[in-house]
Order: structure tokens, then C-alpha cells, then sequence
């Protein structure tokens, strides 16, 4: 069988998991990178073709792909580069802004349509498997509500918009803030109830802040934690530390989180659905979940199925290697 | 929007788990209960339509089910009714002899494209939820094994089988088998090991056992122990109990499991995933599951498939009672 060809766009943290990741994916081979900086890729990787995002002709031509994967960030990359690729090759993303997502795919849907292409919109981890463990958790048990924590381990789970923030206060070298989930929380949730939480009461947040010499400490402890959205609406602990110690102790992107959710069966026995995951890179994690979904989107390709789609509408074995003799042998 | 209308065939405890959930799905409606013994269904439910199985022109003509929910059991129902019915309409069941799997498909599927009809065969929470988990996570972490445990709560979790297979014994009088898992080989696995297991290297078998007066318990305990199959592999403890003991303390099907994986993304970070799901009722449970696919199968239909499916082939939104935009807006 012709192996799936995968197209990477944008050269980051997540296109380089997708490229290190799709060598345990048999079924595909990476026919090229495009980027808006190629001589960069190029110098990473001299054997790779890698042209411009702009230079739609060549890379068309030259690569010739089934999908792209979209690998940009959501604020400024995918809202461009979502409705750009598409117009001409199959893609999949992990736009994540939650609350934009009816917009995305009303955008991504009219373009696929019109181009004749099939594109698998805001899928990773959270939005992805998760929403997909909300859906199915509602599906089985009807009334509940699904709850997601995240950072559930004793680091918590890096926060890159965070720590982001967190750098771009005066007198701040560099920072990373690592989320933790209140564990007395999922508690109440496993336990049967359906509680209505502010966000304080699920997470608190966990600053690792590298300052200038002769910065007013406390004043910017005092400035992150009353930061609206950020932090005043979480208890927030504030910790001052070398550059060394946050290059040695808090390094990497790792995360984690799960899906909780109890309801009842009949005329009221408890039921309870749980789904976890930890990453020790959130970005390859991303990335594995993509290449999943690449193998999903070119599936519905083929089956004539056009337009933008979300994991909720992707069988699972679309998103699997395995020949359905195998499912039905060894996984069901 | 027309209801859709379910009818139960088979009126044991997953039958009546259907029949109590139905009320929590607000876009489906119970038309009627289809038995081999429809006197003792009338007897409990008056006012509830009930024919016989055999009588197939009349329940189609006063029922018209869009769906037929197959609740009987593995053993010696569903290998008859499965093809029975779906000669006539479309069917959910939960057909749950793992190596069968593959032969009762491929008999359900000639027979539902024969007929025109959709058949989705082997849910509930394994197979079904757990084969979903297990397809998803060797997608998202290609290489790695998905191992499952069940009984991982205090109590473990009743199983019907062995339960049954202890009442075969002479001088039995009752007895209800517990399933445990054994938590050290769970932690292995999110330690990120993917270790051989022996059967009984994950889980351990607790009997709880009523006997005749002057029975001999340590030949019975040892003729337990050396059961082959059912609990020669595990460690086994046999508990002789009282009937009100039994009745008391150990009534009811709690059950629960979980699907694990480990793995690594990139070049080799760690990464775990996981499902869990714990029951107070294992049979509503499974008819918790089967009327989502009820739903899945009727849109399956409506859209022109024909022929089996599993919970691989159908996505999760056409399991779901919201519509597009409220999954977008809120489940994403």
C-alpha cells in the first residue's frame, strides 16, 4: 500500500514531534516541511525539502501531499494558516482556543467544501481526547458533567500562556508556571457529586520567576498574583529562583490532566468514567495525536467526505494502523 | 424531531437497565419488550406493549422499532437473536465472547447488508468502552500495550461467570465471586513498563461461598483453587459465608476496570494514558452503553450504511444527544 504523505507547516516544538513520531507510524512517510522561516529548517535539516508557506505552486508540486499538519500556534499562526492550507490540501490542527472553535470550523467548513478538501480542525489533547471523553461521558451517562484538571502529578503541568505572561513583566528574566489540580476536588467528583466550582477551587498556581538584581520582590508577587484572568482568580504561589535552578529543576513541557464525570445508571446505582493522560512533553504529545488524526482526515478524504471535522466525527478506527481483522481480533 | 423508537428484546437485568435509562434520553422513546417469555414481562409490566420473539409480523407491524436493543446473553441468546433480528431491523448488542467476536461479525454483517439493515454488535464497557480506549490508545502512543484491569475499588468486582461456575459445585448452595486487581502491576504500567503478565500476576480471585451442612470446606476450598481456567492461574481465597451474609454484605453487580497504557512520544519522553470507569451496576451499565449506540446505529442507518459495526466505526457525535453546534460550543 502507498504510504500516507505528510506535509509539516511551521517548524516548531510540535512540527518536530510529528517529525520524530512518524517514523512509529509505519503507513506514512514526511515529504516535506514548509515554514515561514525555510533557511532556518534547512539548517536543522539539510536532507529535508523545505520550502516557503507562501510558494503554494512549488511545494504542490514538489511534495504533492495527502495532508498537512498544521503545527503553528493558535493565537497567531493557525487563524491564517488554517483557511490558507486548506484551500488546497487536506489538513489537520490543533487550533485551541476554546471559545472561538464554532468559528474556526464554521470558517475551515466553507473553505473545505469550496476546495473540494477535508480538514480535521482543533485536535490534541485538550481540545481532542478530552472533548472527546466529555462527549462520550454524556453520551453513556446523560445529565452528568464531565470536569477536566490538569496537573495532577507532584510538578503540576507546565502552562506556556502563563508563563508567557509572567514574561512580560518589568524587572522578569524569565518564569514558567506549572499548574496543579486540587486533588479534594476530583475527589467530590468521584464520590457522585456534581458541584458547580469556581476556578479557584480546581487548580492553583505555581510560579518559577528568574528576576533582575534589585527588583522589588514582594511588589511583584503582589502584581502576579492580582494579574485578572492569570492569577487573581487562583491561590498563587510566587518563587524567586536562579536561572540555573530553572533550567536544571523545571525544564521540558511536561503535562497532564483527565476527564472526570458521575452520574447514575437506572434508578439511581452510581456510575463513574474517568480518563487520564501525562505527557512528559505536551508539545510530541500534541504532535502523536495529530498524526493520528492525519491518518483519520485522508481516510474521510477517500471516502468523499469534504468539509472541516472534529475528532467527534472521526471513527477510531480511522485514526488506527490497524487492519480491521486486527481490531476486531485483538482490540475489541 | 420524531422520537426514536427502541425496542427491548430480552428482559433480564441489562433489559431492565434499559428500560429505567430510556427516560434520561429525551429524543428516544420505548415502544415495547420482546421475550421468550412475554407472560412473566405482562406480569410486570402491564401497561407495556410485549410480544413474543418468534412473532415477528406482529411486533413489526405494532411496534415499527427504528432500533431493537438485544439484551440477552452471550452464551446462548445473542448467537441466535443477533441474526434473527437482524433480519428485520437494526440492532445494538452486547455480544462480550472476545475470540467470537470476529466470526459473529462477519455472520452480523452478511446478514444486515442482506436485509438492508445496521447491526452493532459487542458494546458495553469491555468489549465496547474498553476496546474504544485500547483502539485509541495505540493510535495516540503507536507500540504501546493497553492492559486492563478490573476490581480496582475496595470491594473488587462481581463476576457473573465465575460466580456461576462455583454454584455448579456439589454442596453449593449460593456463591458470588469478587475479581481484584492487583495494584502494584498497575503501577508498573504507569511507570511506563510494558511488562509480560501472567493471568495471575494481575489480578486475585475472592469467593464468598454458602455450603450444604457437613460439607468438607478444605476439599471444597481446595477443589475451588484447583478449578483450571476459572481460578487455577489466581491466587484464590474462599470465604464460607452465611446466605444472609452473602445477601447482605455482597448483593448487587458493582464492577469497575480500567484500560492502561504507556509509551513515549518524540525521541523518547514519557507518556501515559488511561481510562477507568467504576459501575454499581454492571448490567445498567452496559445498558447505559447500548443505548448510545442505539442512537449511533439509527444514524449509521439513516445515512445509508448497511451491514455490522462496532464502537470503532461509528463517531462519537452520532452517539451524542447534542446537536453540532452544541458539541462545538460546549463539549470542544
Amino acid at each position: 500500500m502507498d504510504k500516507i504523505k505528510v506535509m509539516i507547516v511551521g517548524y516548531g516544538n510540535v512540527g518536530r514531534g510529528v517529525r520524530k513520531s512518524i517514523a512509529a507510524n509505519t503507513d506514512m512517510e514526511l515529504v516535506g516541511i514548509i515554514s515561514r522561516g525555510p533557511e532556518r529548517v534547512k539548517k536543522e535539516l539539510p536532507e529535508m525539502p523545505v520550502f516557503h508557506i507562501d510558494d503554494v505552486d512549488t511545494w504542490k508540486k514538489e511534495l504533492n501531499p495527502d495532508v498537512a499538519i498544521l503545527c503553528g500556534g493558535s493565537k497567531n499562526d493557525l487563524p491564517v494558516q488554517g483557511p490558507a492550507l486548506a484551500k488546497h490540501v487536506c489538513t489537520v490542527d490543533s487550533f485551541d482556543n476554546h471559545s472561538c472553535i464554532p468559528q474556526y470550523f464554521a470558517e475551515m467548513d466553507k473553505i473545505a467544501k469550496n476546495a473540494g478538501t477535508s480538514a480535521v480542525i482543533s485536535t490534541g489533547w485538550d481540545p481532542g481526547i478530552f472533548s472527546l471523553e466529555r462527549v462520550l461521558a454524556s453520551a453513556f451517562l446523560p445529565g452528568s458533567n464531565a470536569y477536566g484538571f490538569y496537573g495532577l502529578g507532584e510538578k503540576g503541568g507546565l502552562s506556556m500562556g502563563h508563563s508567557d505572561a509572567l514574561r512580560t513583566l518589568d524587572g522578569v528574566i524569565d518564569a514558567r508556571q506549572f499548574t496543579h489540580a486540587i486533588p479534594e476536588a476530583i475527589e467530590r467528583i468521584r464520590k457522585g457529586e456534581n458541584p458547580e466550582f469556581a476556578a479557584g477551587d480546581m487548580h492553583w498556581r505555581e510560579c518559577f520567576v528568574v528576576v533582575e538584581e534589585g527588583v522589588d520582590k514582594a511588589a511583584l508577587e503582589e502584581q502576579i498574583k492580582s494579574m485578572p484572568g492569570y492569577f487573581e482568580p487562583y491561590k498563587t504561589v510566587v518563587n524567586f529562583i536562579s536561572q540555573e535552578e530553572l533550567d536544571s529543576k523545571y525544564a521540558g513541557f511536561p503535562h497532564d490532566g483527565c476527564v472526570v464525570a458521575s452520574g447514575t445508571t437506572g434508578d439511581g446505582s452510581k456510575a463513574m468514567v474517568e480518563y487520564r493522560c501525562a505527557w512528559e512533553s505536551n508539545p510530541e504529545a500534541t504532535a502523536n495525536v495529530l498524526i493520528a488524526h492525519a491518518r483519520g482526515v485522508v481516510r474521510m478524504f477517500k471516502e468523499g467526505k469534504r468539509g472541516a471535522f472534529t475528532i467527534l466525527d472521526i471513527p477510531a478506527a480511522y485514526m488506527s494502523q490497524h487492519s480491521q481483522e486486527t481490531l476486531l481480533a485483538k482490540f475489541m
